[in-house]
């Protein structure tokens, strides 16, 4: 790249002056651009149920993984192919592989990127109901095919749109417009989460219910590394240092307008500031800033950030409560909408420059700069004709894999969770317990409904008195935690199946030393505790507590107490029985 | 900026060697300061209770944004601009707005992150208990007014601090003591935390309760992305690569020094290596090296950090312990406390420079390397100067905003949590419920204990048929977790001992505004709530149910139920006694 | 560094072009490959459990700092001092310290953040289990004399093995190789966890258990930071924007390909997609492109990460399954045995290139592109004089260690979790309560079991009746969480309101597909039910129970069970009422 001949003047050598230093700076750009999977991860993680967190980890794994393979087999060259047919698409070749030493690494590693950010962005509005070898496909339909022909058009400087003078620096609408729109028809085409919606019987309509996130900590990290990625996102391609400080400022207030603006909005709407959705505004100022980075001036940036402060409330309301799309993350309203905005910005707020076209060098500038209607016409046309490839050639694909493939997991995996029924992974946190929720449970309908409804369930025995042949007792024990393990082999040797576990807290002066925290001791006086509780009928009482006493017993303090309960009654669902019978599993712990 | 004219000779093109990527990295630089938003972030977050998780996190994302509006509206040019009056204020300008074209964007972008980095560092120290949008306010006084004057005496090439060779090369002074000592106004003008300090009734002496955070995982998180991003921080401004790579050597000795030393601090005076405090320590050597990065060598940054690490320990210690001010997070500690012993440092340990003054050339060292008494004392001078404008500033908006609008929230929303109160969010953990914990549960005093003490109860009806001596009962009681120290210390008084604490949840119809998450309202129906097992025998029953009621009786909805079961027997493990003996323990709280 | 001298020409210049540039982009890249201690730090802490999050941080972060001070005080001038003796090792000496103006600071803390690389791989092997203390002496072992040693081998250009050509570009076989052999010794030295394998009794083979970690989510947060901190890591030592350019895509389809890869293989054998493995397959392919990333290409990359991602699967359940070295987080699966495969595969696959050898310049490649097998033996030799280095030098600190010191944490000490053993540090979550999990709190054996065992019991003392007597009935439901709600509706349908849902764990032996966690299945014999507690008075027993059997009953095993119980008395605490009328809300749940 920076070959340098002899003998060579020093004019020559002062034109060489920013090749290397712009060489390194645009990988390190792309290094950061590559960081914003792991804020896409995060951020759509935290924003989701932890039921769903390891597929949403994998899908963004998988994305750029996936993406990388088959960008490098088909999508790089139909992008940037310099053998470009008619302005429109490239012509496929292997030169990766087959022709590396004179590869254009940097050119690649850049536009690889930022296809995979295109297609990461539409896992949010996918989230918790896809099939995840349906997501496969999508992934790789949009990074082999319908990303780099759209993309050549803008970037290729032998794309239609690249010859009239189309302005998208770093892709409001080839990337975020393009996610926004395939997430917006992913979404519609997988139908909402179950419990999302419900319909009024009344009235008839459909009421939308909020399901919050799992971790808010986790999707702030997940927008700060998105915005910090962002200035390698918006940056990367800057021809010179003057160039790059402004779309640094640009970078930066479009973002900061954006929270404030949201902040404020929601402050004012709904009387309290509104956290994630602040953190959403910045991201649209983010997305609305990056066609325009390098053409918009500070007070233009401003702009941009407060209208997408806006839009992104207005758009995340419009397509929950009016449109009934469930788009967990709000993935359409920050990359599709202010992705359009963005675009659209840029028309009207563009600084006065000169733009080199087919005709030669034509002054160019935003409406309201005074350059009249000629650059925002552009804009708008490529606006439109990306979305419509978007939407043509990504309703197709959600079509075909819906059809031919399945695009939805089956209620039962949705209500279990996506980490267990398509990873096999029990939990994401392993070492704690997820709360029971009304919406992480809710069964909308389907499957489980019709299983249950339908089924013949005969008339419970009337409860009266059980006969005191049949004695039932419960058992409460309350011990160390370390002990389970010890209890339940007990358990198992005498026959007992069918025990209850609750994580409790024992209150009492704690003794010995005391724990410090920050210099300051921790008086720790709940401690973690097991509660075990068993109802028995066959196995004798002084058996059990035999057994327990012989399992805990230690002489020292905390072995722990048993406490003895009558039960009136049990009745075992599945098959109605009652009483000593309830109890009586054919095999052990079947219920 | 790199403008090359021609004709040009080699010479003039070696000396634009470094220009272009020095530019690039001064922006890279500045990429990694603003990533540093999401260490304070994370750590602050990390270090304090989970009911507080999105409310910091807003803090934060609203200090830069705020920030970033009111440092370009105001605060830049009062810091830089170029017609500065007197060595201490420029005049104002709207130079970013007016003449984009011209502005310096990469000195407005490095300051920018600088200036936000000093207002981040205060969010940590006011955190759980400030009124969020009196925090707002002090965010724009401190970006907008505070931060630029003092930076402008040291930064712009006429500040009257710089003029007499003041060394603060990235602001150990600059920002983390004004940022330290605004912490410590702030924290002292707010008051501690509800339950942070107890007086004891017998000596009247202040006694100070750890509140441990709540994922330190995070907090750790925090710590390592400032350091990385401390590369930036202290690099940024490097105008060769030698000195760079020497301003990264001392910026990895010092903290790592720092956290040794602390690690070893603590193991000797606790007996155990304190990890939190430990992350401090490297935070610590961090501040403490900031002003000498480039002035002092390995061994300079080897004792920056080693004083660094015992300071940060000792000084947390006497802030809380002795001067109990409530720093959750230890900022005044690591930021006021080290960007104080930086500065200095700078005077003691400095290796000898030649410094551009008025009066020409002069040689320049810190007192241990041959310098004498100049440079300390310019550096001593440096630090009261600025310290006092920030007291005097800072305590002077704080008193307003304490008269004016208020400064801190109420006691009642501090207890449920600003997450909930101030940003109307459930819980940044929707799938995980938190325990309920003596410390993050306490009640200080306030509105609640005036509430509750001196409501009239009617003696309770005296239950029917409990016969006296070795009746066993279980009473259950099911009520708001906030009560749960009121009862401890009841129970404490009527001699009830081992009892269990469960966190469960509540099922009923709320009442009130509703919650909206993301512009949908939240029907949290399932209310936390804790339920207390108590086994009784030689308390009379009568007395304890009439202790609950007195505790937890208002008037209001949700009090909670009190329920009463017979219990047939009790075993202790230890001792094998049985029913009344079982429950008579030596001392209170040993199982 | 880049010293101008006047006169000088053109040609002079352009020399000088690379210099300053290539210089800050090597301190970027240490500054990222710093980075990814927060990546190590991360993976670790997520894939092991919640009880030592903050020992494994704290590891990580004193592995970093002591290896700081001790690679300044010894490590560095062993490494790479220019007086090299025998080409085996450097002479120290304290240049850093005595001589710091005229230090190669670069150069210094390059190596040191690839120094401390390697030594904190080997904290995830020895998670869990290790003595603090013991830890701190391994570490400044690695860093002081082990690492520096055969890294002096590799990269001092007087080093026996960079004299021979041998090709290991950032550090397969140098870092990887040696913290993933150093990793295994300390692992095979501690011994398992407890719990993690157990003894059949009658076929008296060892049985696997898996031991989830306890956040995925920062887990696959470590990963992708690590993946961004390896552009750093493998691109920072570049020497054109060209071979940056080939060196970002080698490091780009090595681990895309390896994620793939892994998921894949995973799929087919276990048929689910397993995520944690994934996230390994892609830091497999890292590691396995390591050496080979600038003599690689992108047929070459991809080969390596198929390769590595089907490896570290079979490493991982290869070490646990059949040597039964339990290795927490994969770290000699991952690191060991791909920077193995990446080092040979050098051999192999290098594309032509002309190698400067004592001889002069001879023509290289790899097996496979023409070379012969003349690069492949040395690669061989490498590997072997490498590992056998670190073989006996690790297993003699580590036999040294465990003699005179002791190596690992006592039995209590390890139960109870190495953050309140090691750091006095209650939870790293205190708003948080674990749960009790099988494995988690398993006790293998020894003192506790011993204590326990031999324990004279007296005989329990037979229950006495007790006589019922009341109407007021508590029904307690336990069944999975799914069904909630169905039993609210259900509940809102016949009056009742106020019932308490708690958390809890039901016992029982899982039927069906076992799921698989890296490998091992996990029997999760606990499984999250609900329980549900309701106290009616007015509602008739029979109608809740038939109305509960109604909604569970599906006849598959998991309906659930009723349990009924008497309860004496109730009392509400607003109104005082008792028994039947505590139960009468005036409007539904209200309490």
């Amino acid at each position: 790249m920076t070959q340098i001949l002899t003998p060579i003047t020093a004019e020559e050598v002062a034109e060489q002056l920013p090749a290397i230093p712009f060489g390194i700076w645009f990988l390190i750009g792309a290094a950061l651009v590559f960081f914003m999977n792991a804020g896409f991860a995060m951020l759509e993680a935290g924003f989701t149920r932890a039921k769903n967190a390891a597929n949403i980890i994998m899908k963004n794994l998988i994305d750029f993984s996936l993406g990388t393979i088959f960008f490098a087999l088909i999508g790089f060259s139909i992008m940037m192919a310099e053998d470009y047919v008619m302005g429109i698409i490239g012509v496929p070749n292997l030169d990766i592989f087959a022709n590396f030493a004179n590869f254009d690494s940097s050119n690649f590693i850049f536009n690889l990127v930022f296809c995979a950010t295109a297609a990461t962005i539409v896992s949010g509005a996918m989230a918790e109901r896809t099939k995840f070898s349906a997501y496969c496909i999508y992934s790789i339909v949009i990074s082999a095919v319908v990303y780099p022909i759209e993309a050549g058009w803008v970037w290729n400087s032998a794309g239609w749109l690249a010859e009239r003078g189309y302005v998208d620096f770093a892709g409001s609408s080839a990337i975020h417009m393009v996610g926004g729109i395939s997430a917006f028809l992913g979404a519609a085409f997988l139908g909402p989460r179950i419990g999302k919606y419900t319909e009024d019987k009344k009235t008839g309509k459909k009421k939308a219910h909020a399901i919050p996130g799992h971790s808010l900590t986790l999707g702030a990290l997940g927008c700060f590394i998105l915005w910090f990625g962002w200035y390698g996102f918006n940056g990367a391609a800057a021809g010179s240092v003057d160039e790059l400080g402004k779309i640094f400022v640009t970078t930066t207030i479009a973002p900061a307008v954006g929270a404030v603006t949201t902040m404020l909005f929601t402050w004012f709407k709904n009387k309290k500031p509104d956290v994630s959705m602040s953190l959403n505004g910045a991201l649209a100022g983010l997305v609305g800033i990056t066609a325009g980075c390098g053409n918009l001036d500070a007070f233009g940036a401003f702009v941009v950030g407060a209208v997408a402060g806006i839009l992104v409330v207005l758009a995340v309301e419009f397509i929950d409560l009016k449109l009934h799309v469930d788009d967990p993350v709000g993935a359409v309203a920050v990359h599709g909408v202010n992705g359009i905005w963005g675009t659209i910005a840029v028309g009207l707020l563009a600084v006065p420059y000169e733009a080199e076209l087919d005709g030669g060098v034509v002054e160019r500038a935003g409406l309201f700069y005074g350059g009249g209607a000629g650059l925002l016409s552009v804009q708008v046309i490529g606006v439109i004709a990306i979305a419509a490839w978007t939407i043509a050639a990504m309703s197709l694909a959600f079509f075909l894999i819906k059809k031919a493939h399945g695009l939805r997991a089956s209620a039962e995996d949705e209500i279990m969770g996506l980490d267990t029924s398509e990873h096999g992974l029990a939990s994401s946190y392993a070492d704690f317990l997820p709360v029971v929720s009304p919406d992480s449970q809710a069964l909308g309908g389907g499957s489980e409904k019709k299983a249950s409804a339908p089924v013949p369930v005969e008339k419970a025995v009337p409860v009266t008195d059980v006969s005191s042949g049949t004695r039932l007792t419960k058992v409460t024990i309350i011990t160390k935690q370390s002990k389970f393990e010890h209890l339940k082999d007990a358990f198992d040797r005498i026959g007992i199946t069918g025990i209850t576990v609750t994580n409790v807290l024992g209150y009492g002066i704690q003794r010995g030393g005391a724990q410090m925290y920050r210099g300051v001791p921790v008086e720790s006086q709940l401690m973690p505790k097991i509660q075990i509780d068993i109802v028995i009928s066959k196995v004798p009482l002084e058996l059990l507590i035999e057994t327990v006493k012989e399992v805990l017993y230690t002489g020292n303090i905390g072995d722990g107490k048993i406490f003895v309960y009558d039960v009136e009654n049990v009745i075992k669902i599945r098959t109605g029985e009652e009483g000593y019978a309830a109890l009586q599993d054919p095999v052990p712990g079947d219920e």
